[in-house]
């Protein structure tokens, strides 16, 4: 489009009016306007302001002069993938240390916890051998936590689209074969999310059920709807055979020549192993509540990330907007009334490790938690927020969001929050548990794969989620639940 | 994110219950499930069904048969940039016809329209030259509708932040000069499109007002708050200097060194010419209306896009959209009650002479519009749409976007529209101009570049645009305004 300008005559008193409290204090090398701008300076100790007034200069900070895209650029560029128990999830440690600190929270602390240590190996190849002398190669990765296959493993497939066919097949017609699952997302699901609920018990538990019938391993398409060259790793159950995920392209070629060739063989070599469990740490940051120092509003997203790319919006962005929701808070001028603590979870992708290490000293502390947030679906644009929660509960965060509709993050609904912060559960019995929600569409495109990179990432939309995020915590601490 | 396993035996009842109406008819090549699909297989001659399973009907067909990607793919790839008066947009104009009538649709026409033709020319380059013998190349673009340069031109350099700096400067310190306008973007605003408005006086006005005061060209900020190489061009009004677009690296640079040495100067060469006018086209596709054939709903985008890149969001999205609501609201099995034109407009970029044309055809004609929508925001994911109509009007529409809810587009609000369907206001007095409305925080950080290419586009942002646009109009078909 272009913005005709005879529109722009209309509405330039508009914007210039919206702008006056905002648009002078530009971000970096900008140069500033006339006027000071007095919503966005950060006075030290500020008039009690209304609510929507605090929200905006939060947004305005984030918008203006945010950290979080500069630090997500460091941790993804020059730290990269950290699973769990690698070097780099070590490093991924000191930094998130270092960064709490440069934000000048009011305590920085590690939690120590053991991991597991899974390496995928230098060597992954999958082949398609048909009738024909030479094989198709096509995109394939080991699943976490698969064994490996010991040299190359070569056997004919049979393709299922349920572990039920399985369970369901005479073993005659899967011994010594691959279990091959290609059941596809469902594309009419509007949330991609429940499309990938839908489809990943293939990839949990697709080895587990193929070994049972005498499958010498089990081939997995790729979590996602898109139709591309990017296998898709992610967790499986402990198995007896290993499991490797196809990509999309890959599985629906060997779905069309297996409907020509039955016979055909694949071959598949995977290094994959599990080294002894690592010791390795959350990362917490605090800032104490000067009314309710006791009472504890959690924030976080986890650190570590697959092997395959720089775990961009998995979860890099959660991290970052986690320390960032905490400095929005300090910088803008505001003391909460609550403690609120940022937390880097170790290990969500592979084991939970951290999230039941941070739950656990909770409970053995003592600690009373009021509501904990994770951000764990992207960085992309804001929608809201999902709650597990009694009704009431949701209720009450209803109530609060519609300060969130000038940010377009206003839904509150029931749903899933997220898997570092569930076992608060049991152990401290929170009254919410909080999902940041965002627009998901694009997110399993690049889940799990070599493409989840920096690049994927919008500035804007990445401090949106994360002054979303800071204005439910500003909102939770003033007011309770 | 990775999906934990007990949760997802705990919500798979839901997404199979979700799914059983949909998920067995899957896209492409992946395998039918066992059982056969009611609500998404289309019936030539359906029973009547409630607007919310209507909807649920079109959004099945965009998502699991969805057309609008793979015309996209050749739209983009095939023809690319395709500025008016260009031979690409006449490849454009024969594709979209061709496009329509495979879709089946009851009448298909061409509307003739004069259009400017404007040609950037093979070199356009920009340096910085300072004290120093070696000067910085920067990346630089012409505006539309400047004129060249005439060889290189090299002059000092002015830096303003608006045209009324300009206006009140002395004419000493502009005369022979460049003018640089270098007033970024208002991140604080949360809609892009705003801090546009805000910003792209200077890009229109720019040159004119420096002409005023005997300047030698106007070089101009580019219009994104993205920090990066890309220059953005876009229209300019005729001035008798030249216009160019730097990007905002280069822009920021050029401020920086300005600073240190306000001696320095700036060499452009740019051979751009406008060429005599050519004959073009509106691309025109027909449902006749059932109950009232003489009342008729428009949807459109446009088929002309800048030069620079291959306009997929800039406005490929908008055409592959409105051909694919009238397609959906056909293969869905539902005949409109009124009259439906998917038109795709020429020369929005640069003149508007196509939505003018047809404008001016519609009152000699003497037809009756009851409403018209356009999609000139780029094909990222719904929000809703924006409404130009009186408040009953606004009201109306507001009562039926609930209806959208659940595809996240039910936001309906006051608000611009489209460039090409304004003209209709005055010319036939429709009831309602509507813009459809997604989220457009990535769109100008690509709008008007080289970078606005087909891999920006995310498949299942653009089919929910336009089974969104089809449900609008479905509703409007039927119950009117």
């Amino acid at each position: 489009m272009h913005f005709p300008f005879q529109k722009f005559l209309v509405c330039a008193g508009t914007v210039l009016a919206l702008t006056s409290s905002a648009a002078s204090a530009q971000r970096r090398k900008a140069k500033p306007a006339a006027k000071p701008a007095p919503a966005a300076a950060a006075a030290p100790v500020p008039a009690p302001v209304s609510d929507s007034v605090a929200l905006r200069r939060i947004f305005d900070e984030a918008l203006l002069r945010g950290e979080s895209y500069e630090n997500l650029r460091y941790l993804t560029g020059n730290i990269g993938a950290r699973l769990s128990g690698s070097p780099q999830a070590q490093l991924a440690v000191e930094w998130g240390k270092t960064t709490m600190e440069k934000a000048k929270f009011d305590r920085v602390y590690l939690q120590e916890v053991m991991v597991p240590h899974w390496v995928r190996g230098s060597k992954e190849r999958g082949e398609i051998v048909g009738n024909k002398d030479k094989g198709i190669k096509v995109p394939i990765c080991a699943l976490g936590g698969s064994i490996g296959t010991g040299g190359k493993l070569k056997a004919g497939v049979v393709e299922v689209h349920s572990l039920d066919e399985v369970r369901n097949l005479p073993e005659a017609a899967v011994k010594g074969k691959f279990v091959f699952y290609n059941r596809p997302f469902n594309d009419a699901l509007i949330e991609p999310g429940a499309a990938y609920g839908g489809a990943v018990d293939q990839r949990a538990l697709g080895a587990v059920e193929a070994a049972k019938k005498g499958a010498v391993g089990a081939l997995v398409r790729s979590m996602t709807s898109a139709r591309d060259d990017f296998p898709h790793t992610g967790t499986m159950r402990p198995a007896t055979i290993p499991g490797a995920a196809l990509s999309t392209n890959a599985a629906d070629k060997l779905s069309q020549l297996l409907k020509a060739n039955a016979d055909l063989q694949f071959e598949l070599e995977m290094e994959c192993i599990a080294l002894p469990d690592e010791k390795s740490y959350n990362v917490v940051g605090e800032i104490k509540g000067s009314k309710y120092p006791d009472e504890v509003i959690t924030v976080g997203g986890h650190l570590d990330s697959w092997d395959l790319a720089q775990g961009a919006h998995d979860d890099g962005t959660g991290c970052v907007q986690s320390i960032e929701a905490l400095r929005l808070l300090r910088v803008a001028g505001f003391k909460p009334e609550r403690t609120i603590r940022a937390v880097l979870f170790m290990n969500e992708e592979n084991g939970t490790r951290g999230g039941n290490e941070y739950a656990r000293l909770a409970a053995a502390n003592k600690e009373i938690h009021l509501a904990a947030i994770e951000s764990d679906g992207g960085g992309f644009t804001p929608r809201g927020f999902t709650v597990e929660g009694d009704a009431a509960t949701v209720a009450k965060l209803a109530k609060l969001a519609p300060l969130l509709a000038p940010y377009h993050a206003a839904e509150v609904t029931a749903g899933h929050s997220g898997t570092d912060i569930e076992p608060l559960q049991e152990a401290v019995h929170p009254k919410a548990l909080i999902g940041y929600k965002c627009d998901s569409q694009r997110y399993f495109d690049i889940h799990h794969t070599a493409a989840d990179t920096f690049d994927k990432v919008n500035r804007r939309e990445l401090e949106l989620g994360g002054a979303s995020m800071a204005s439910l915590i500003y909102l939770l601490s003033k007011y309770g639940l």
